[in-house]
This record gives C-alpha cells, structure tokens and sequence, in this order.
C-alpha cells in the first residue's frame, strides 16, 4: 500500500499593509486593530510554505516539479505582492483586509487555478516568527 | 467554498523538570528516564505552538485576534510554568509525570476552557531541537 | 476524552544524490532533472522528522521511548545513508530515483517494520531549506 | 587572565519603508533602489541584536542585567519604529535614507547614551534572513 | 598572503540553575535575579557554540579536526553539564553564579587547556533564542 | 565619531565533495578523514555569509549595494559550486582538499577581486548546522 505525499515550498515576500475596517469607527479600528491599524502602514517579512499533495510519478519520482512549482509561486504571489503595498498596490485587498488569514486565502486561490484537479494544496504563511496561519485548516 | 483556517501562535517558556514514577524503584525509574530522572531537576527551554481553528471573521479577518490569544497563553502557561520547577512549583505534575506528551495535554486543557466551543485546538511542544510533540496527534 | 499524540523525533543525514532515469535520454533527463542529473552527483544535508502517533502510556508519560526512536533512526536511517553517496552506495535507490519523495517513502518502509502496528508514522524530509516532503501526505 | 564578555540581546520590530533620495531624479532613484523605492512603501520584520562588552561584575555574574537591557531597547527602539512607518512617522529618517545601515547607525546612537561609558556597543540588524548589516564593522 | 582561520562547532546541552548570591538577603536576591532566583531553579537548552581559530594544515585542510574537537567538547562540557543542576551537581558553580557569562567562562577554562597555545578560543552560549553571550567578546 | 559598518549577504549551494590527500595511504586517509573519505562522496547544503565592511555612501545609505553584492555571489560562487561535484567539477579543488576551511579561503579570493580595495571582506560558510568556519578569522 501506498499513500498520498506532500512536497512543499517556502518562498518569501516583504510587504506593507495596514489592519482597516472601513465600515468601522477611528476608535472601533483602533481598539480592534490597535498599531497594525497605523494609517501610514508597518510592514513584514513573509514566509510562505505552499504544500501539494498528490501520488508520486513513477517515471520523475516527483508529485510536482518544484521548478514549475516556484515559477507558479513567482508568477502568482512574488511578483504580484513583493516590495508592494498590500493595500494600495494591489486588486485583491482593495475590499479585504489583508490580515495573515486572508492573505492566506488569497495565495490559496491564485495557485489552486495552476494545478491539476487531482492534486491537493494547503498554504501556510508565517506574517512573524510568532504568528502564521494555515489554510486549509 | 472555502475551508476553515487556522492561526498558530508561538511562545517560550525555561522551566525545570525530572521525569520519575513514584511507583517504580530507583533502578527502574533509572532504567526507563536514564540521565531525565536526575533527582537535582534538569530544564528546558520549551517553544510552544498553539494553534486555533475556525472560521474567519469577514469583519476583522481573523480567525481569533492574536492579542487575545496571547493573552490566554499568558494566563494560562507562561504565568504558571515560566522559570517554575514542573514537579515542585505546579500542582499540574504532583501525580502526572512531565514528559512533553503530558505537559502538552495539560496546556491543551488549560488553554480549551478558554475558547468557544466551534474553535478547535490543537497544541505543538518543542522540548529541544530535536523533540516535540503534539495534541491531539 | 483524550486523542492520540504525536511524538516527532529530528535527525540529520548528508548525502549525495543525483537524479536520473536510466529509460530516458540524455536530453530528456537534462530537460526534466536539470542541474540536478549532473552525472559527478550533488549532495545534501538532509533534515529528518519522525512522527509517531499513538497512546500515551500512563506509567512512563511517553507514546514511545525517543531513546528507542532514536536507535531505530540511527540504524535503519543514519547507518545506512550517512556521507554516503545514494545512488551508488545503496540498494534502495539502484532502481528508484533518489528524489526527496521516493526517499520519504523509503524511510518510512525502513521505521515502519520496527514499531508496533497500533502506532501510525510520518515522516517530514528536508532536502533544503527551501524544499520538503511529507509521507504519508 | 580574564577577557571582556559579551552579552546580545536579541529583539523585533515590524515596519514599513522606502528608499528614496529626494536630491535624485525618479529615474535615478529606480535605477539604483529598484522596487524598494516604491512610493507605497514595503516592510519588514526587523531582528535587532544589540551586544553590550564589558567586564562581569562579581557580584551579580552579569555584564549588563538582560532585563534592564531589554528596558532601553523597548524605550529607544521598539517604542518608537515597531507597527510603524520609518519614513512618514519617525523623526530619526525624515533626512536620512532608512537602509539597513543607517537604521543600524540610529539605534546604536539611541542607545549608547543609555550604557555607561565603560561598556562598548555593538548593533546587529537583520532587514530579511538573507540581508544583515553591523555597526560598528 | 592568508589570515588565520576559524572553525566553530555547535554543541548543546540541557541543565537546571538558580541565580542566587549567598551573601545577599532574600530581598536582594529576589530584586536583582527576580524569577531566575526561584530556589526549585529552573532550565535552559544551552547552545553552546566553540570556536577555534589557528593556521590552516595544509595536510588535512583542518584548522583542527571537528571530531577531535567534538570529542572535547563532549569530554569537558556536555558529560559533565547535560542533564545536570548546575547548581547542586557540578563543583564549578558551588561558589560562581551560573548565569549564562559565568557559564561561558568555565566552559572556556575547560576546553582552553585541550588545545594547543597556537590555537586560539571563543566560546558563544545561548541560553534562550533572545539571550547569548560571548567570551573572550 | 562613525565608525564602519558591515553588510552580510546569505546564499545557498548544493555539492557533493571527498576530503581524500591522494599523497596518503588509503588507511591513512580513512584514518584522518573516516567517512568524509568515501569514494562515491557525499554531499552537504553550504550556507554562505559574506561579510563586507566599508564606509556607508551617504548618498545611497548602503556600503555596497546588495543587488550587486548578490551577482558577484552568483557569478563567482553559485554558477561554479551549486549542483556540482566540487572534486570533480571544479579546478579549485583538483589539487586542494574542499574541506569548509580550503572553501572558504577560495570563495574569499574569487570575491575579493571583484571588490575596491578600501572595502574589507569576511567569509562565513555553514557545511552542517553544527559545523562552520570564516576566513578570515
């Protein structure tokens, strides 16, 4: 018997965002986002780990071409949110706050639409040394 | 569709410890825990991870505010377990010895009676660089 | 209620590699392995986890012994593939292509056979910072 | 014979930035920052480790007390650039490029007048894992 | 023309220890070492970092052989430290604090008198990921 | 005052290597090098630090620029070490044992050349974890 494998991929952007709620108050925003809510932005160091789950190819001993795996991830979230305004610089958090879960979700959604149907994905990303989430859960 | 996210956050705490069975002899006890039963205690620079599952929140995009959740960790094991002796300072380990496995389930205790209950919780414990455990497995 | 835990043990192994299908051209192997079909070989320092899942035994505080764990790693594991060269000093991989994958799975054949049935396996592998896998996924 | 001791104190801080030379054209400015000059801003998760040599006083078997240490880097440094935007909300890079090496520059001026004139100083700042700088040399 | 050379091995042991002055009161003791006075002690995973520097031996490429180096570090600091109460196990800290500059000292004593007098010595330990000292600095 | 400043600038490779002195005897080898020897060789995941220290261009705020840095790292180290077999592929290593310490030396000069004169340069290169050398010292 044999099982699925997972091959996974870290990669890193650095980023500004700003924590806002625009349908809140200064002081709801404030007490909810606290110093990540800073109009002028803060900024981190991602670390993005993007797992693929699938059978191994007999023939390349691989579940995917970690070559053609970083070229998706280049393609679809370095080049888009590298050394960019998460905010203000890019489409898909013009209407979501870019909160480490959502931006999570957003990496989720652009890579799945490069991959076979057959294969499973998982994102995790690290926003510090402390903080990371995952999606799927 | 979308699937439930996880947050996971990370904190430290040194404490000392000795692994021993008070229903075991000394040679037994010296059999099973080798140089971990030294009666004078032995430490650890523990890292724990604490990871919260559930849905996001479309107002805040969190699954749970990592504030609070630090919060939490603080109250209910750094407060308690920080530069402690497990076995003398707590009475978590009077009748439970504290292998990483059981120091991991007590913080899963500690820390579930403080989230809701559609939140799942899951607990990683690093006791070296070279070992960890986690509960629920 | 209790679950299941899980106790992961790391290790280390460097090793050379290359990658290469012996059914295929050389164009084809250069074209799908790149740099990394260079017939002097490349090696690795590769970074092990071991996770084992199961009960925690009551009178010792562990799910298994990581001393136990460590001699099945060291023996199936480290003896074996240690500043070795994988392609040409070992028999797992005269037929397999010593990518990440195939070695997770080779690994995990060589613990399997050493732990009880009522214990499950995993195991993460490092081929470096960057790149890893995971089997079972 | 006894030597001097050191002791390093490792901290973090998340912020934004941009380089950009006011005395420079666009075109310069994106010839030699690159996509750090983006007027959006990026950001970071800065690690600081600040070094304080000296002799170890008899008494206490410290160089400097780590708590107090870690006072005046919350004082001078966290405070003051973490969740924050270097260029638009600190004084301190209002006519001064915020490199790695000039932030290195600030904090060492920021908290040397902290330390008595008979402990030396040194600054650590990582930017991203891959980009360091030191002051001094 | 060549410069001398550096070798560094990591090494990493696991102790309890208390900071405690006996010819302070309780006050006193409790104000300047605060939790790190807990008389039950507490613990730490000590990375210990050695560094050798010296000529090159044109004959092996060796500034000194790792193993043998290996060998001494197990011999004078890990056979006799891991595992172990600094305080109450070990003759170095009867009459010595063991904080972490201490430690470092003895540790240098130990290997210093291993090694040739054209070699020198510096040792870095860290205590916690946030704290390390160095000695000689 | 001011002082100078360093910037270190991190990269990877992935080689394999044999420490053999083909002047020595087969056992002698085996007993010098053990199985660093093995004739099929091994391989390690090097991890590079390169250290420049020169004045801060007030003009840019940086000693050198980083992306510069980045392509002579490139183009005198990854392009020649990565994937390859240093014995075998490499002129430096035909007559030079690639030990870290000889590595490190012919890293140093493939890249001080390619620097001004007033800049100074360390190199800092990882084989393992827990082995590292600089040259300079």
């Amino acid at each position: 018997m044999t099982f699925k494998t997972s091959i996974i991929r870290r990669a890193q952007f650095n980023a500004a965002h700003r924590l806002h709620n625009d349908q809140w108050s200064i002081e709801k925003n404030n007490d909810i986002f606290g110093k990540c809510n800073n109009p002028n932005f803060h900024g981190h160091n991602y670390i993005l780990e993007v797992k693929v789950i699938g059978e191994i190819n007999p023939d390349t001993g691989y579940v995917v071409d970690a070559k053609i795996l970083k070229q998706i991830i280049n393609k679809e979230v370095i080049d888009q949110f590298d050394h960019k305004n998460l905010n203000l610089d890019t489409s898909d958090f013009r209407h979501l706050i870019p909160t480490a879960e959502n931006i999570a979700r957003v990496i989720y959604d652009k890579i799945r639409i490069n991959l076979s149907i057959d294969l499973e994905l998982k994102i995790k990303l690290y926003e510090t040394e402390n903080n990371s989430v995952e999606y799927p859960a």
